[in-house]
């Protein structure tokens, strides 16, 4: 970051006349609760909140920081698990709130497409949405604070993914702040459009590292006319695996979600959340949660699903299984999975890994490097569960029962991930699925990426930051390529 | 293109030893076929076309290229309809056919993916996928000569990114060789990955201007338990999409294709192709082609379609309309849509426009601006047809009836052109939906776009390929930014 410069009193009085007091932010209580990560492991400084409320003044921000040489760290709902939003702890960055940005400019059912502005908090759009026969499918835990401007520069995952891909997938347009202050029109909500590279794409879990997202145009769907949850207990995740593809050559696409649960997750989960109920009894080694959907007019989801979770059990394939009977019963199987990181939570800190490797190869990987972790690590448990059908795990490690585990992370931390990651490099595999690089895992991912990856990244970068005031020290290892900024 | 030379003998001889005989190809009669494209408007040369049969082998042509700063002009199945893989006419650039690398290396089931080489061509993984039981869900006219790299290079649409979205939501990774001949690996078939800028992404659509794919690994899907086709006869394009609506609502994504096509566009292909009979009579001014699929053990997408056909001609929606009741029937009327170009060829020269608007303003831009361009040049003819439900239209223009064509298209296919992407551009359209800009739409893509577009995407070109030498001349306009090579 040579070159880059802390924020001087004089463009501070520039900033706040441009932003007036509703948008330049500098009491303490008010910028406090930004300046550290959702997971609460990183603490940044900053001396003023930026908080515009149009294209416009984000455009003078970065005109004048540009001008400054003064780094921006850009900022959704702050709900980011690798610490892309948070600023360096020395204060020599501002941080740019979009959340004042928060309008649905257009929502269309024709064109089931929607235009909201990068502060528009996801469960906000999930209504809108709704409100018109529609429904934008992708989410997450953190919807009720996420915003859209997050879920885009991070390609946010979530529980659809299975049917409707990652947040990559339903981006039609995307408004952008370059870091020379000028604005990338690219919002339209065109289905197809050939001109050039891709902006868009490059701007997509790019983690406010090349410009500044301000609106981004997304695809609706048809709202879903029924739901069926269901609980299924297994032998193994291979099973699992079969399952699913078996589901999916029958229903079509009607399987959106697809969630493994080990018994030692689900343990965490009863032992730990207040009202949460085995949904099977006895328990299995292995569960399933899975949500089909049917449209408006068509058959019910759950008939389909039924006749092949009976099939499955007539041959061993599945153990046990339950359809919920109502709305609260499905509610009730869903908050058995979205518990489980409360209570891995309140359980005590563990080390978190979220990774991919080829679907077909996840379930081998489980079993094989499972064992393989905690033969290394005497004690250690790993809990592993999540997007089966994505080949994507949340795979966690907890440190052995009689020690104390912070501890025990502080001391063991770094190389149980190292070997987590370097199994996942050696079956193919991505050390991030669905959470970004950030700052959090920047130098895992320079370790264990091919120099010509890392080289096209940093050339991308120069060329759009040629100054790298864009969110520095995120995503992209400007230092390692020899010409650091 | 300052700086680039034009390959010379020691060079040749060079990259003959690389790869002999079979590789390296000078013979006139064989090259010929691949210096004019599809459309025979574009006239290229080259001395030499160069067809490796490995990656190394193109590691090896692009590191002897780059350090000789010779142009190379990467061709799949040569049926692009931009001249995106035509060589410049002065010879210049060396011809870089990717066909030899057909393997398709890996198909799996269980991951729903296959990883083919570039020269793969398109039915050979249509056919591959069957076998075992799966389905590449992208299809178009020019199957059985375009190749996997080209629909990669490309961003290749057709008729089912109704449901599947484009070549670019269907690619998982992609192996490429940069412009210093190094290889970028990202082949993997991971569902998730989110680390750093997605170069797959930015490879995909580039039309071999930054780097030449060598392999893509792509998803496939389910095979089709049972489909149904069917033509149905309207009043005008808003009812065709309100009817596509309600289908969407009513059977979810049963709805693969929906292809408007005016009784203009019919009446062309009954007169000049052998065998097309009539759907309905009498005539309706619009119709579309509709195609709907259902899972093996699945409900029969013919009733659905059927009760929503019915109702909709109950209430004046559709006027008229059948369901095939073979395959054979099926073809028949697939056939009549896919026959149109081809019965335009036979009628004369035509001019033809691949642009795309918000699916919600098609229909009246068909209405609105077909009138304007008709009455700007009198007695002409827009024939529009094609992928309504994704806003892309093929809005063809026919000269005058009197008129000597090919004479009429030199006096006045610019200006029309210009007011067509005018138009579209008024209506915040696209000028290229799914065929690319390659050479032949440089310059109105230069013309109607924003500069803060040109420049990043220049920007980008220099950055990955700072000697120009990646298919120069397309797609990337870097004389205009004032800082060509």
């Amino acid at each position: 970051m040579t070159g880059l410069r802390p924020p001087d009193p004089a463009l501070l009085d520039q900033l706040a006349a441009v932003l007036g007091p509703q948008g330049f932010v500098t009491e303490r209580a008010l910028i406090a609760p930004w300046l550290t990560d959702w997971r609460e492991r990183y603490h940044g400084e900053t001396v003023a909140l930026l908080a515009p409320n149009s294209v416009e003044q984000v455009e003078a921000i970065v005109r004048l920081a540009a001008a400054a040489r003064v780094a921006i760290v850009p900022q959704g709902g702050n709900t980011g698990t690798v610490a892309g939003a948070t600023p360096p702890a020395d204060g020599s960055a501002l941080l740019l709130s979009l959340r004042r940005m928060n309008r649905i400019r257009s929502i269309s059912a024709q064109d089931n497409a929607a235009i909201a502005e990068a502060g528009v908090v996801l469960s906000d759009l999930h209504y809108a949405a709704a409100a018109i026969g529609r429904r934008f499918p992708l989410s997450l835990a953190a919807k009720g604070s996420a915003t859209i401007g997050g879920l885009v520069s991070t390609n946010a995952g979530g529980t659809q993914v299975l049917r409707f891909g990652p947040m990559r997938a339903l981006v039609l347009g995307i408004e952008a702040v370059l870091a020379d202050g000028s604005r990338f029109d690219g919002l339209a909500t065109l289905r197809k459009d050939n001109r050039g590279y891709d902006l868009r794409q490059l701007l997509t879990g790019a983690e406010g590292t090349l410009g500044i997202v301000t609106a981004a145009a997304v695809r609706l769907v048809p709202a879903i006319g029924s739901r069926a949850v269901a609980w299924a207990g297994l032998p193994s995740p291979q099973d699992a695996l079969t399952l699913l593809r078996r589901l999916e050559e029958r229903t079509g696409d009607a399987v959106e979600s697809f969630e493994l649960v080990p018994a030692s997750a689900l343990a965490l989960v009863l032992a730990n959340i207040p009202g949460a109920r085995p949904p099977l009894t006895p328990a299995c080694p292995w569960n399933v949660l899975i949500e089909a959907v049917g449209s408006e007019g068509g058959p019910d989801p759950a008939e389909g699903l039924a006749a092949c979770l009976a099939s499955a059990i007539g041959e061993g394939l599945v153990l046990d299984a339950m359809i919920a009977a109502s709305e609260a019963q499905a509610e009730a199987l869903w908050r058995l999975r979205e518990s489980i990181s409360e209570a891995e939570k309140i359980d005590g800190p563990s080390l978190k890994h979220d990774i991919s490797v080829p679907v077909s190869e996840m379930p081998a990987f489980l079993e094989r490097e499972g064992t393989r972790i905690e033969a290394a690590f005497p004690g250690s448990r790993i809990i592993a569960f999540g997007h089966l059908g994505d080949g994507n795990i949340h795979f966690n490690l907890l440190p052995p029962e009689a020690a104390e585990r912070s501890a025990w992370i502080d001391a063991h931390g770094e190389a149980a991930s190292a070997l987590v990651h370097d199994l996942v490099a050696q079956a193919g595999g991505s050390l991030s699925a669905e959470h970004g690089i950030g700052q959090a895992k920047l130098a895992e991912f320079v370790r264990l990426t091919d120099p010509v990856r890392l080289a096209a990244l940093g050339a991308i970068k120069r060329a759009l930051d040629p100054q790298g005031i864009m969110n520095p020290g995120k995503l992209v290892p400007l230092a390692s390529d020899g010409k650091g900024q």
